[in-house]
């Protein structure tokens, strides 16, 4: 009689539980595998969605959880919540005893994550390697790379570039982005299913929906945390002069992120922004309907780049963040100008067709994983194929 | 008027401390250079041969010390110990505001010097990248790699590797290896300067050493842990065997050094070594001399890839620790086999010339890794280069 | 030539601040001693109000910073936040060298401090032991009592619990609180100098002050956490019945905060608080003349059993945070009750006179407390007196 | 349906397993209580003679084991000690959930155990307070006896003071010390009832013990640790010169501990001592067996001043580490002076009676704290009684 293998995920953020829903889904279904979820970082907080509120309302159980960020929003705080986290999970990992380690993407602290696997001897998985943006994210996308020992990357690009880091090409696997199978679910719905002022509460008033509306979604960047509230209202001038009903998203906890939270409560108490409301933050399936159902997205997240391609939402991507990542027809992309905003808003509210594209996937990435993770033979020896 | 560079070099172990000594010396004579030497980890503890001694002996000044090593050697207690060093750490260049710091190498804890500084935006230099051994090690120093922004290779094959890795080409200079620089001043004693015995003290029988001894060094290897007592045993079996005057060296302060320690110490309490010492540690000038005048070395340590090559000394190196580094033509690979390991010192000892090898550089290493620390654009912002 | 007496102290939350300025400003000036300002937890964070901003711009020099708040407001949060607190405060104690460390108060993250000092045989003073609540602060103010050498309490009553605690009654010092020496300044003027919604902002409706009006400032209570939002709510409906000008402050950053913000939040959304306003925070200087210059001041604050003693003050104290400590004629003790609530602050508006009390020092403890710290035997080797 | 109570009993060193023991026995057999034991800090480690080893033979389940040793042997290492544990202990207790933390006596690290437990507001159990030495494990004693919830005493007058600390005396139970009850048990044997050579290895000669033997524990004093080369050279020097078979224990890991080692390992060199054999350690009921056959103890561990009392071994007690702690007529004290050591041993050595007390209990401490265990209501809120 088989034990079942100990899939350990760590889940750090809001965002990432939606890019791996489906994985943990796919885990929990398979028979011989055995799901162990953990939850840390701002993934726990009240102001960054606690996402684990959402994940148990999905009906995961949780395996641990994992309190480590250190307040401060400085980069030291990054750093030392890094730290933390290590000595966090190092005793997770050694009470939970997982065959394999999952982490996700590249936010800074999942290198807790990947530090603690790899260097207690566990196979290290890592979903979302080899893309590339050219920020601070990049150097952990790829440290972590080397790191791991089984790579589930969502294009055909970011497969090349992990073989060509030196990874042995039987560890390789294309799988597609397990956030497109959430997208290809919601995309049935192409109107809003839900009232979003009712279900997600939020400040600010309550523009009519019913003729369209703009999404915004800006995070700080890493590497220009220091002009965070600068480009910040770049964005909230140009929505101002739009002045379409317009949704806007809260940003994430990166450094910088004061930046941003400061720059938007200053313009709002300036300013009467009568077309625009405010969430913190919004279930994965509702955001995702809340997308489709919309006019465009405005911002720099990765949803424009990611979900959005399937979708074909389209995205007014601003600044750096997403730099080089893959992208379909859907994107446009502009820098951190009002005017450039404003100018690219316009073109798209004046355009009918909308653009598709399976650059990330066709929807079945989270099967896909589940079924790696296992067969996949046990291993964490590996040696760079050059 | 302008400001010296402030360069931050973090020293983590006694063989790290040798590997760099000569870039050290260069930076504190650099006129537009500051050297801030942080000493961490192993190097400060007394059972690991306190290389904090040896660096304030050398005239260097501390500007900070980091105690993180956890104890327990095992597997968790190494994650936990880079998760420490991390909180630490950051602390330190949060005083010290360095403008590059260096990390050396790609022993596991070198990891939280790498985290701490490019996390929060300090430009990090490299030492010793791209090399291959096929060990836990090489996901640490490939890791790193995508972490620095500076690299400064040892070899010609590291500079294609870390190239390869995605690393801009204008960022990666083949310095040659600072060791080396050590080995050249000491090649020319080719008989012993000093009496090992008095100097060192150390236990066990004081063979003579005039007609020639064997040097042993090896240490347990991180992802073989368990075994590290089986392999060190089949050394100790070998060189009883050959029963000619040997100096042995205790091991450092991996995962599994207790199964090599008590491996030795079961071994002498079970049998009369009596042509075997046992130093604890020597200054790195003392070895280089020791082994210079030595009738070969055994055991995995990289002094035998690397310096050894440069003063033609013959190794017999055991097992996959030095796996796929460049090595000169006195390198002669055994696996953990007595027999083999018996033949290997035999030949050896009947032969008559010996071989010689720059692949490892010069001996200018260390200068030329101060002028570029100098004259380097200040940058901590870095993408993949396909 | 003598050297100076080199004083670290560390100041972790803004009422600390307030409350030992004078002794910051005493010891700056004595010309003996030299003053290590530490700034650690939540007085560098900008959501409890950043006290760090007020002490620079008071013009005190920051020595070190500690980032050492743990994200969470629980309960686990809280020990941690004290672990990692031990983890930085050893290491900034191991640079500066201070030849005494100074601990004020009780709350709960100043036991890293403490334990830190102690540990490392670095004589320890502690303000404002001896004092009674009957909360956790007990448990920890009590504990430090018993891990410090030097002991400045604020009144007669604390002066003989911390003998009685078994400290050597030679180090006990009744210095009286030094938070009085600045309500001594402050109470020459007894109208309002400055326009507090100008100067601080603040949220809600900007009620018209000149004929008079109430200041609230209610805290969480550590043990009784989970009825934080409970205790809030009836003050809330107390002062909604009242109806008369109020400035209300937000809480500290106990656990429990959640709740209490919480409460205040769902409130204001439930119902219109016209005549409320709401501060995060202000310059101990101006909220005193706020205070001295207010009809009452309602709530759990200390400043109301200290301060307001001083000051005269009606103060209706509500619950069990300040049970048991000494106290003026200024006091109204309530429970967590509507009603009563109401009818203590009914009672104060009906009356004419005001109560004064020196209960805990005439104005001059900061002069007082750097003198002893100048003239004081170093030592931290103590046994208990019975 | 009643739930058992989970009663979670942190050990941290040898010698506070030994002195529990039979409490958790008899926790474990008392049908409504569930035993969570917490094996923490030097108990783990090798060189501190793995009391973890002891622990799991003697057939008790680890519910968790915590790494938290920070090396460095200096006294910012006991604090950082301090500080992980904190981290580490809360997670566990957070995953644990138990009704009731024990703390055993007085380590440093003890206090991880004590903040943890109490800033978790879980109802906190310490055994051993009360008592008194004149070093630093006295303010951490009194600082966890102002912490803790329940008091398990050794003696009278240890209740006495506990009591007058401002603790509940309802809260305060003279139980007597569990580790006579291991004594009672013992003290059946009065000759040696195995061979310690064979039994336990250990270096250095193996006098003939068939005509008495001395025993030497001394540990260094944190306090004096900067000295403790120097006290423990006066003892070796006495114990040389007296010349008997000699049975030496190892220090335990305090600040000093490297001071200590190092001063017998001189020792050792230099000389030759061929009435001197050294244990590193020895499980508890041999240690006493071989106590209670002996000539006399010589050093200054708490077991003589405790089970020397029940089983009237005469002591030789060395400086201040047992200051002031009640004590029994079996012990002479001396100051670190190698004549008065040589004297004492001597008036030891020509007398013929002994001498016995109850002062430490009468044999039941195990089964009356396991009982109280079981029926103290669950508490964690306190106010000093003065």
């Amino acid at each position: 009689m088989s034990e079942k293998r100990k899939i350990a995920v760590v889940i750090t953020a809001r965002p990432s539980y939606s890019r791996v829903k489906t994985v943990l889904t796919a885990i929990q279904k398979h028979p011989e595998l055995e799901l162990q979820l953990i939850i840390a970082a701002s993934a726990l907080l009240d102001r960054y969605g606690s996402a684990v509120n959402y994940i148990e309302k999905d009906g995961f159980e949780i395996a641990a959880k994992v309190f480590n960020v250190l307040e401060g929003e400085n980069l030291t705080a990054a750093a030392k919540t890094t730290g933390i986290g290590i000595l966090e999970l190092s005793t997770v990992f050694d009470n939970l005893k997982p065959d394999i380690v999952v982490t996700v993407a590249d936010r800074f602290e999942t290198m807790a994550t990947a530090i603690s696997a790899s260097y207690m001897n566990i196979p290290l998985a890592h979903i979302q390697g080899g893309e590339v943006t050219g920020n601070i994210d990049e150097k952990v996308r790829h440290s972590i790379t080397k790191l791991a020992d089984y790579h589930f990357v969502a294009s055909e690009n970011a497969k090349k570039r992990v073989i060509q880091l030196g990874e042995n090409e039987a560890m390789v696997f294309n799988t597609g982005c397990p956030s497109i199978d959430i997208a290809q679910e919601i995309s049935k719905h192409t109107h809003l299913t839900f009232n979003p002022y009712e279900k997600y509460g939020g400040v600010g008033s309550q523009p009519d929906l019913s003729n369209g509306y703009i999404v915004v979604m800006q995070h700080p960047v890493t590497n220009e945390y220091q002009d965070s509230r600068k480009h910040i209202e770049a964005t909230l001038r140009a929505i101002q002069k739009i002045n379409k009903p317009t949704l806007w998203f809260w940003p994430n906890v990166d450094a910088g992120a004061d930046g941003t939270s400061t720059g938007i409560r200053s313009f709002r108490e300036k300013y009467t922004m009568k077309n625009v409301h405010f969430f913190k933050n919004m279930e994965g399936n509702d955001f995702l309907n809340l997308l489709n159902a919309s006019l465009c997205l405005v911002g720099n997240s990765s949803v424009g780049i990611r979900e959005c391609a399937y979708l074909g939402v389209p995205v007014v991507n601003i600044g750096s963040r997403q730099n080089r990542r893959d992208r379909g027809n859907n994107v446009v992309d502009v820098s951190y100008d009002e005017n450039e905003i404003v100018s690219a808003i316009t073109t798209i509210l004046n355009r009918n067709n909308r653009s598709k594209s399976d650059v990330y996937g066709g929807g079945d990435a989270g099967e896909k994983i589940a079924l790696l993770l296992k067969e996949l033979p046990l291993q964490f020896h590996k040696t760079i194929t050059y």
